[in-house]
């Protein structure tokens, strides 16, 4: 085995440990966790829901690229052997028409109310991170260690059969003078979000104040710092609210499925 | 209206003066119209038959990159305002039981057959044709005058319900010093098709003579070139054989629908 492939065999071992975790009950954000491996956002519907979803995916690709759909009634994924979607991610959302019912660390239960549950993995802009963080640009949240600041902005995603929503978004400050280049590195990422949907005026998303995030954590923004907003795997959750859906589970923001996949598998 | 405005808007005119035609009755492959406009392939598929198919899309990207979805019986698309899928291609294939039944130029009478007809426009390979011949790179249909070779892989796409079948494959003869080059350019248009699959030793793909594509025409190979692999959007097609899809209207292999859509908008 080679320095590469020691380094790989390291990442996944670390991807493991951290599912094998989550699974035992711990909950925390997943930024920073695993580095280099993929994260994932997650939505499971009933199989009713599946083609509303999948197409509203394909309609607003940039919010929802999907990374894999397990078969209806399988809580399994191809993109990480062995892990459990109802037990590996540290927290969930169990929404019931609309509206949030509870967060719980274990999914078992609730998955068990449909025997033909579809499972969607969605990228997340937690791969681009890791090469943020190389090019030598600060990551606020992960130096900070919180989660990442998420905002339901003012931008309709295009509709899909019963499913409407807004786009949610997640912001980075980053330096004036580094912008372009964290715009040009997130956009050789195109299927976890890529680049940047929005840099700067956050009051033309909508958004009134920074300091106050819809979900996750408010972070610091220096002075010469420019907030930069990507689409964020949020938006589901988004849809599941708007759209009144009867029944989904869904990670927590900020709390991800960390899968086997190297985040360099998704760079073009 | 400045330079780059007006040569847009030829480029839009060109695309509709070319879907005209084909509602008209013209019968033509599509390689080198309207240069710039993204050409797509086509499926339309029963209600019944759309979850499967555009799991079968994700499963499967490379080969099958959705552009866009029609809602169930309806022929328009977002890609071309006013445009009639069912008439503006120059030619169609009707498939009965996984068997191509006939070939037409208009398909509104077959499209009549289901009331909820779902349309998958899927990204072609013709989107970077035009960047790789800025680059100065042949591509040998486009002077030849003919359609691109296409052929039946031995690679197994990712199956998805009741559809599964093999990789479609076109070719492009490049010469060795630019195949690097290549597939650098066609690789920042991950959404159509992206990088080659494949370059040289067409035997490991399970093709023994070049010259007998299974779609489209052979084309010459120039000593020094190297025959280079790209996932095809006729993929569809040879899924609906393998699997013996009951009813499905695609585009005839070579002849796309043109879109109003400039090729840059797939450019990441």
């Amino acid at each position: 085995m080679n320095a590469i492939q020691r380094a790989q065999q390291a990442a996944i071992t670390a991807a493991r440990q951290a599912r094998a975790e989550y699974r035992n009950g711990r909950v925390a954000p997943t930024a920073g966790i695993a580095p280099g491996m993929t994260q994932a956002n997650l939505i499971a519907l009933p199989r009713d829901w599946a083609y509303d979803f999948l197409l509203y995916a394909q309609r607003n690709p940039k919010a929802c690229p999907v990374l894999d759909v397990s078969d209806a009634g399988s809580p399994t994924t191809v993109l990480a052997e062995g892990a459990d979607l109802r037990t590996d991610l540290p927290l969930y959302r169990i929404w019931r028409d609309g509206k949030l019912a509870e967060e719980v660390s274990d999914a078992t239960a609730a998955w068990a109310e449909h025997r033909d549950m579809v499972t969607f993995l969605i990228g997340c802009s937690f791969t681009f991170e890791t090469a943020l963080q190389e090019a030598g640009i600060d990551v606020r949240h992960i130096t900070d260690g919180c989660n990442v600041p998420m905002y339901r902005s003012n931008r309709a995603c295009r509709p899909a059969g019963r499913l409407h929503g807004e786009m949610v978004v997640s912001m980075r400050p980053i330096p004036a003078d580094r912008v372009a280049e964290a715009a040009g590195i997130s956009g050789r990422y195109p299927s976890v979000h890529g680049a940047p949907v929005h840099i700067g005026e956050p009051q033309r998303l909508g958004i009134k104040d920074l300091q106050k995030p819809d979900f996750g954590d408010a972070v610091r923004i220096e002075p010469g710092e420019v907030p930069v907003f990507w689409a964020c795997g949020v938006t589901p959750q988004a849809a599941v609210m708007a759209s009144g859906v009867p029944f989904a589970i869904t990670h927590s923001p900020g709390h991800m499925f960390i899968t086997d996949v190297p985040d360099s598998t998704y760079h073009v």
